[in-house]
């Protein structure tokens, strides 16, 4: 008998899509990008997104401070709203727990989740309480508004665009590895594996912790990028690099090629890949959380994109490819100009993983 | 170290709705009823709802149909719109499912509550998947809508008013005991515990499991209630009449008196209950999970609402007690005529329990 794991999430999402088709001349977007958009109040829009955690899978308690915790469960859905340049207002919690969490648990778990609420002008406005046997579960549905005419979604792209990505990448990536190999940030505390001593690359592995357990939803840059019209699709990289490019590609049925000396590493990750023989190109390629946004900008509008970049963005981006016709698929270039398939990888729920 | 089960559901929302004040105009009632109460448009409001099913929580998939399951976890936010007079229209879900899950029980999962969907005109417009180590999670979040003059809440009942409930009370709470006996409604298909061939009372396990499993939400009637401005407060009972009861008080600043024998008791819980030598009202008052409609009518408007029963509603109603002062409490006048004060029992999350 077949099972999730033979369809993956992709294959449960389509099913989903098939079965319930939306009827109503209200929805401008249902189920299939970051968020659904709904025709709202004076020709605005209503933008709906939901992201749920689950102890284990999202996060460990062990390495996770609830704080830091709280912070990105609201984070990851402010994320989707800025990908559509819009601006978050209201959510919904819903949170299972174990009967046994301490209030002090739970207290710390509403400041971080107080502290980026408070940071984005977001309002709580219900949500439901439930006792979980052994795993803590965080839901938020998050809502938030974007003018009519600044909407930007994942199908836009066109064959000749440029492909720009916030911020560096790799970060979250190596900072799970890191909560891997049993380093952990209470708050400001840096726990490291037993028995190790205080890490000599210390900086670089509290920045790559952070950014894993800590991310930046780029609010402000979504506005900025929505606002002046510059974009023709936007995704914010939650999957990874390679996947969510891939999502921008099959929903507006092309291709893309990236430039892999283009693509912004972060000094950290740079620095620790380097000392453990790994690549760190696969980590911002494939790692996935960064939560950075990733948009294309037509060739008639890169005019308006480098005044945009001269007078400076909220965060810095960089151009890293460009979008290619549907049948060249996903490509990337080398050092050496060697063109080469790329593979999406990134995260995938319905196989085995550990975190 | 306190936890939460020092502090129970109460005290877990009243610590949210403390930290989180709410300050955007837009919102008519934040956290604590039944759905949260936002100005939309043209003078309309936007209701918003969440619950969160979790499995060996609130149901068990050996003993629960997954087409019910869906059904259900829609029917559950759907009556929570009803208990605001509100129609139901837009929902995220989000599910958490093992691996292992397969293809056909999703498939069942999405017909229930693709049956739901439509029988109410509700379009499913986003969500997110996530996998999860052993149990399943359904989390939806619903909106709806309502006229601003319609709008019922928890708070408006006065001294003096009556009380009402809808339909008949206990086979839900029934239904979930006779799970834990060993019973399941798989479909069609009743099982029994081992051993024991055809239940002599199968009729009346047919009709409680059925309650349980799948439960009505009184759209109809809440739709009746409000446009016809004959009640000053409503709540859905999902708690139990008792402790649901002492949700309208609360928040209405007041008591309440119920009237033993008029508390309408299904057929099937008063035989079952008396075969089992059980007391059939302790299953009405504290079972929960009824999802039947509880609301309060001013004695000015008893007239409207009597001519509303001889025109008929789309759910009886019954007459089951009235609105004493605050400091009153709440009791409960038995056959005798005496008076008890009445100890709201019903689903508590945060102590030990065997569903």
């Amino acid at each position: 008998m077949k099972k999730l794991t033979d369809i993956g999430e992709l294959g449960i999402i389509k099913r989903f899509q098939q079965r319930f088709p939306v009827k109503s001349p209200r929805v401008v977007m249902g189920i299939g990008d970051d968020t659904a958009i709904l025709k709202g109040e004076k020709g605005g829009y209503e933008l709906f997104t939901t992201d749920i955690l689950i102890e284990e899978v999202h996060f460990r308690r062990s390495s996770t401070a609830p704080y830091l915790l709280g912070r990105k469960s609201l984070a990851v859905n402010i994320s989707d709203i800025a990908a559509m340049g819009g601006e978050p207002q209201y959510f919904l919690l819903s949170l299972g727990a174990p009967p046994k969490t301490t209030l002090d648990y739970l207290d710390q778990l509403m400041e971080g989740m107080l502290y980026e609420a408070s940071r984005w002008g977001v309002s709580l406005i219900g949500g439901d309480t439930s006792s979980s046997p052994e795993r803590l579960i965080i839901n938020i549905a998050l809502w938030g508004r974007v003018k009519k005419k600044e909407v930007l979604t994942r199908s836009g792209a066109g064959v000749g665009d440029s492909i720009f990505v916030s911020g560096k990448l790799g970060s979250s990536a190596m900072g799970l590895k890191l909560l891997q190999r049993g380093y952990g940030l209470q708050g400001e505390e840096l726990s490291s594996p037993k028995g190790k001593g205080k890490p000599p690359e210390e900086p670089h592995i509290r920045e790559c912790l952070a950014s894993h357990l800590s991310p930046e939803p780029r609010v402000e840059l979504g506005k900025a990028i929505a606002s002046h019209h510059v974009a023709s699709s936007m995704i914010d990289i939650s999957d990874g690099l390679s996947r969510d490019l891939m999502n921008i590609c099959r929903e507006s049925r092309t291709g893309a090629q990236l430039l892999k000396n283009r693509i912004p590493l972060s000094e950290a990750v740079l620095h620790l890949a380097a000392e453990q023989g790994e690549d760190a190109h696969q980590f911002a390629l494939h790692g996935g959380e960064d939560y950075e946004l990733l948009f294309t900008v037509p060739s008639d509008r890169l005019r308006k994109m480098e005044k945009l970049l001269e007078k400076g963005l909220p965060t810095p981006v960089t151009m890293i490819g460009s979008i290619t016709r549907q049948e060249q698929g996903l490509t990337m270039v080398d050092q050496e100009g060697n063109c080469q398939p790329l593979l999406p990888g990134g995260y995938e729920h319905f196989v085995p993983h550990k975190i």
